[in-house]
């Protein structure tokens, strides 16, 4: 039903698809489990770690009747010298009917998706390029949170984005999603971790936290990499949540109802303060990884 | 049906429901495959490894038909610095039915579980604390052994527990349980490895295995951590042997009919004579495993 | 239905059930969703890694709707101290209904098996001893390749097994295999990579190459291990490709409808020219991945 066959990135849907998955995940909220994967094989392949991804994705297919292998690359073929090419023909040829790929290198997923004549492939992160099914949680989290009816109400919102975005493929797939849906966005951070040469008509770039939050309907942190502090982009741990750091304060400079969500792992009282993380009435940290669950579940339908 | 939502330790349980158990685990020890927990999902989260106790449990999930997924602490976000406390609330917003732990922490279980308002949470072991499902399969293997009808048959059983009490959750959940069901208990072990204070009507402390041993009905073995060798608590591998390791001389002081039982994994000629291990009219040592199954199909469908 | 309970070699089998086994792999080739292992419990035991065969069997189990467990023996009580025995006795004890082995000491597989009196073991590669579902999966290949009606076809076939036969488990169970079924063979490698004492009625040994495959039918290139060029069996990678390299005008020695096979994971350039292994018309590498899959169906089948 996408465009192309595999899925690699948010702008292959068109907005038709995306009320669909939307549609349908919210029924899978309701009621996760059914028999739409029946007999269909999942394998997850993860080059790189990600507890919630993986397991998500394997909740997921479960939930919906499918059945999952898992590949944790760092137990694989790879150390025998397997290229990366060979592993994907390989695992074609066992016919499961998706693969999701977790790769640390920014485009390999669609290259990779090429080797795959038979299954699936579905990009679940690949380095700083795109991560299309945690933009479609994050949008459908918003989606909730406003109860919207409809997906052209994303156009009423403005949506900052605050923190590593250079490095983060969870910004760029919301960049992606965020626009085609017609929201309006602001990127704040520390000038060595936002993207030059980004300014259109619906974003705009804040090195000042206080000013990008102004009258925001969503604040989205993204995760700090800790190793990324020793590569001197930023000064310390400490000084990055006294400049960038979501508190309480930050968030009155906000719409009055603004919503925090973060794609986690959070660094607690790093990128947002403890305490707002777990205040159920801003923070959607949690709802984002229901939902998670319930908008994989509609995307694999989706691509069945 | 029992007491609190979450399972953490044998005190939580009832004698009836301590019988329920066992009527059901006799049950499934005939009949393992059943449907008694189709469309639930079990997520095993293993922060220390235990192959037979994950094991264990995903058998006995899938035996009663349900979905199992595994999560290793050593490949998971916390390596990214994601804290415990924000895994069990991700996992929980996940949706599973249950979440089993395990944690070289003792007493952290308890905690964690009040993270997750939805998934029935298991206490699978943590640090030198608690490890339920372990003490109620050894129970199970001793009154299955004695071809007991009535769990107060128990009150005429005396049972030595010999080895590192003090660092073992093993031997605190058999304690507990087997004070529950009336039986006399004996610790035996170096003074380096007894706890102290804990005799009781019930309950009394031996130094010297000979004098340990005598009538009893019952041994347990527990294992030695060859790296507590190193903290000095006793001299050597092969000196633990020669005063704790139960041959056939020190089995021959008890009961005609006792019987031998080991956690496992067992440490042949440290804890016990390779050949009583292997002895099918004395060693337990495969049944408590077998039973192990049993049990954990028994306690989930009670916490259901 | 094998003559012994376990599945250790190929020369445990009749032509009979050899014949059975492509009859039924090619019926799941077609139709790979049955529910032939339904109720069924399979523990993939590797005490050494291999994702294609630890995938493959747990695909082909959950293809014929058996339920699988994965242990993975780095992450296992083997660090612990547990041993190989009574690791098996232990799983034995959970009763599934198949424990698939790998090891990586040649010959511990069927010593192991005789711990399991109830789980069937199904050997899947010990150290340079035996992989006889792979020799199966090959000459399924073959069997598939050349649209053979019967087994008693392969007496028409001489196939050269090129490389590090000396140390390959998967060498071994194809000689013995192809000897069964009436083919010729030819080893082909270096001195120090070949078995002495090995030539028979149908097997022949040579050091060059193109005098090896001089009218084969069946070219079987097998992988080398990098590690051992630091043992100077041979003196670099690139001069290995120079005398002992699977490229086109070696083929062309070879009869003009050559096939050209190959376990896995492939090194690429150095046992076979890349753009050879690629070319449909000659390599069934992946062709031998699917089969794998259908095979081990049809063998776990049998073994219920």
């Amino acid at each position: 039903m996408i465009k192309q066959k595999h899925f690699i990135d948010v702008d292959q849907l068109s907005l038709k698809q995306i009320e669909q998955i939307f549609s349908k995940a919210d029924k899978y909220l309701k009621k996760p489990l059914n028999s739409s994967l029946k007999g269909k094989r999942l394998i997850n392949l993860f080059f790189e770690n990600s507890t919630r991804t993986r397991s998500s994705f394997e909740i997921a297919a479960k939930n919906s009747g499918a059945e999952v292998v898992n590949i944790d690359v760092s137990t694989s073929a790879l150390k025998k010298g397997e290229s990366e090419k060979d592993t994907i023909l390989t695992l074609n040829a066992m016919e499961p009917d998706f693969i999701t790929i977790r790769h640390s290198f920014g485009g390999i997923v669609k290259k990779l998706a090429e080797y795959s004549d038979r299954a699936v492939v579905v990009n679940s992160g690949d380095g700083a390029h795109a991560h299309p099914t945690q933009a479609l949680l994050d949008a459908f989290t918003i989606y909730k949170a406003y109860k919207f009816k409809k997906i052209t109400e994303f156009k009423k919102l403005t949506v900052a984005i605050c923190g590593d975005v250079l490095n983060s493929r969870v910004a760029r797939s919301n960049i992606r999603l965020l626009t085609m849906l017609g929201a309006k966005i602001h990127l704040i951070g520390p000038p060595t971790l936002l993207p030059k040469n980004m300014d259109s008509a619906n974003l705009k770039i804040f090195y000042d936290l206080k000013e990008g939050v102004k009258g925001v309907n969503v604040i989205m942190a993204l995760r700090i990499q800790k190793e990324r502090m020793m590569s001197c982009f930023i000064p310390s741990i400490s000084d990055y949540f006294k400049v960038y750091g979501i508190t309480r304060d930050v968030l009155d400079l906000a719409k009055s109802n603004c919503i925090l969500l973060h794609p986690g792992p959070m660094n607690r009282n790093v990128e947002i303060e403890s305490s707002l993380a777990e205040d159920p009435k801003v923070s959607q940290v949690l709802k984002q990884v229901r939902h998670g669950v319930a908008i994989r579940q509609a995307v694999l339908e989706l691509l069945a």
